[in-house]
């Protein structure tokens, strides 16, 4: 059974994935790094960015998962480029040659363009169709493994809204961003229908997996 | 020294304290006692309602820290009464004849009235004046002990942005409200210069210390 993922969603306190001002220079607005340095701290993250090194702990586990029984991956147009990327025709994503994706990649955008095959078997599709056709179309091209939902916010919670994840992990670092892109607007309640676990970690952050309860 | 503390302040995990719709049959709205199972939970809780038989570890072991070394609270309107109190001249508080203070309690509100003396050592006291100069008045009261800021949220965002806190512990709860009071607003890196430690425990909820770091 396939199911639809969302792994390493970085939050702050008050909620925001990531801060304002996102450009090509500051790819996560105000809040730099300080949404995803206990990642870069893993071991995952470490590699993920050409190096070794890092931590092999629970937050190295719970990270690694993102990698693990994922088919295909759908992306919001904020996570694919900075504002105005769709402007740029050689724009081919954050990510160089090689991208860590290695599966069909879908890119969610208004502006679609023709599929760019990169190194190591990411090709970025372009879809210009509301989420739940997207997750057909991935979920096809994922030869039955999972689907990942790789973000931004946005587009987690339009998935998280439309009832169309079996399980989230988010990680809360506690910090207060002020300003950005919320992720909570519009899921009250959202928790029903999941088995919550909660686990704080040395690091200072807290994951927490929303797993779908069986019905 | 005295400090100014805060203790037990729950939230859900897009920031509210309280749920939409207070009255005095729902004091904390939509969200019912979801905020709050679990402390009632735990042997302070159960004990704050006049039982027994509750829980004696980490969740009541923090939540019993609401009570040691405080010398008087302040606390907001919002939290003595429901909405129009102030209308009714015999409101005196949600807590019988007995309130668990024990303490002189300072209410802000712009309606101040007479002080009333309950049983236990509860003594509330009405002002109508800015935080900084009701906590110099609730210091003064607090012979020597700390002052604890009672909530609700509103009341605690207040202090909290303007640097009078040196203690803060929140407990955030697994669930989204969705709407009702707010405790993050205009709190931004309000993190900084305190030492933050975060802790989850078995009852499904994390326990966010914040304590200010010697200048």
């Amino acid at each position: 059974m396939s199911r639809t993922r969302i792994h390493n969603l970085s939050i702050s306190l008050d909620g925001f994935a990531a801060g304002e001002g996102q450009s090509e220079e500051t790819p996560m607005g105000h809040a730099g790094q300080r949404l995803h340095r206990w990642m870069f701290a893993t071991d995952f993250g470490t590699r993920m960015m050409g190096g070794d090194g890092g931590s092999t702990g629970v937050d190295d586990a719970v990270a690694h998962r993102h990698e693990l029984g994922i088919g295909s991956e759908i992306m919001g147009a904020n996570k694919f480029g900075p504002p105005g990327w769709q402007d740029d025709p050689d724009w081919t994503g954050w990510w160089g040659d090689n991208p860590p994706f290695h599966t069909p990649v879908f890119v969610l955008t208004h502006r679609p363009r023709a599929p760019i095959e990169m190194a190591g078997g990411t090709v970025f599709h372009f879809l210009d169709v509301p989420p739940a056709e997207a997750l057909v179309v991935a979920r096809d091209a994922a030869g039955g493994l999972d689907v990942r939902i790789g973000g931004g916010a946005t587009t987690a919670g339009y998935f998280i809204a439309a009832g169309l994840v079996d399980h989230l992990h988010l990680v809360q670092v506690p910090i207060v961003l002020g300003r950005g892109v919320r992720l909570w607007d519009g899921l009250e309640g959202m928790e029903s229908g999941y088995d919550v676990e909660v686990v704080s970690t040395p690091s200072g952050v807290t994951h927490l997996t929303f797993t779908r309860r069986a019905e």
